[in-house]
């Protein structure tokens, strides 16, 4: 059984990873709402530590927030009015995932290096002014895909696999199988 | 300019790697349409060779052809009328993508020397059925994600990163470039 103390773990890339955020741009709270909630549930599940979402969706943020509050650590779906101001003020380098961009291979060695890092990723119409205001802007690959596919793919190259492991406050964690399903319960008193 | 024949590049991962197919089991038309579109995009830019789609889609197929056409390269949604016969009838090895699999970091040894693998993704509900179908369960993690996010991480990890280059019968190609868009009209006729 995992400890439930120590957080996930991952196969190892370097001494140091950086810390990764995401921000979703033009999100569209009535047409996405399912893929933007895949792009969250991707964005936690490969290591990022919270995700910005342009325009506020309270009801897409509920209910990351409950699937956190059973599955553990401190992911969140932070609401975002204006996106260029966290472009503009955030405190690292941001990454513009976009297929028209320079290939990931060639950036990944300069982005590994950085502190903190912002994966910005944009919805069917994407603001001229982010490829200019981004400190890269990266293809994950060249051909059209899904913003779901680029993040997941990016932050597992710069943070690695997550492995199986217990997140701190989780309430529930799942033991891998060969076969079939074993999901327990933590903590629970009669 | 890339030389339009020789397909797309991709970051060398070993001298052989396998034929990978996906299998999209319990797709919703009515619901899911858009969510399987980025599964669709995600299996064909990192590498897969078709997806087969159950229950069929024919739009979706549809779509997913127009723009194969536009974008070059062989890959299609193949419809399914019954995906058991798929999975009993696939010459390689079949590799169900769930939460609740052993990890992938274990399998890949493995599954990375076959000549040719299915990977299945499932639904909200996936058929009990599919774990003991399957030649491995696999999880991308062990969090509640995307099937679009394990798929393309798992095409990643056996295919490498795909690079920029044209893929047979391309209408139109990007270049990357560190800001904005350049995408170039191949063999256009006056």
């Amino acid at each position: 059984m995992a400890t439930g103390s120590s957080g996930s773990k991952r196969t190892p890339r370097s001494r140091t990873t950086p810390e990764v955020f995401v921000l979703r741009v033009g999100h569209r709270p009535g047409r996405d709402p399912r893929l933007t909630t895949h792009l969250a549930l991707a964005a936690r599940a490969f290591g990022a530590r919270s995700m910005y979402l342009h325009p506020p969706d309270p009801d897409l943020s509920a209910r990351i927030h409950a699937l956190a509050q059973r599955w553990g650590g401190t992911f969140e779906v932070v609401p975002v009015g204006n996106w260029k101001t966290v472009v503009r003020t955030f405190e690292g380098s941001v990454v513009h995932l976009t297929m028209y961009g320079q290939p990931l291979a060639r950036v990944l060695p300069k982005i590994a290096r950085r502190r903190r890092l912002l994966l910005v990723v944009g919805g069917a119409k994407v603001p001229p002014d982010l490829y200019r205001l981004a400190s890269y802007n990266v293809g994950v690959g060249h051909q059209p895909h899904s913003e779901v596919a680029a993040v997941a793919v990016t932050l597992e190259r710069l943070l690695g696999l997550p492995g199986p492991g217990t997140l701190p406050g989780a309430r529930q964690v799942i033991v891998p199988r060969a076969r079939g399903k074993r999901v327990v319960r933590m903590g629970r008193r009669p």
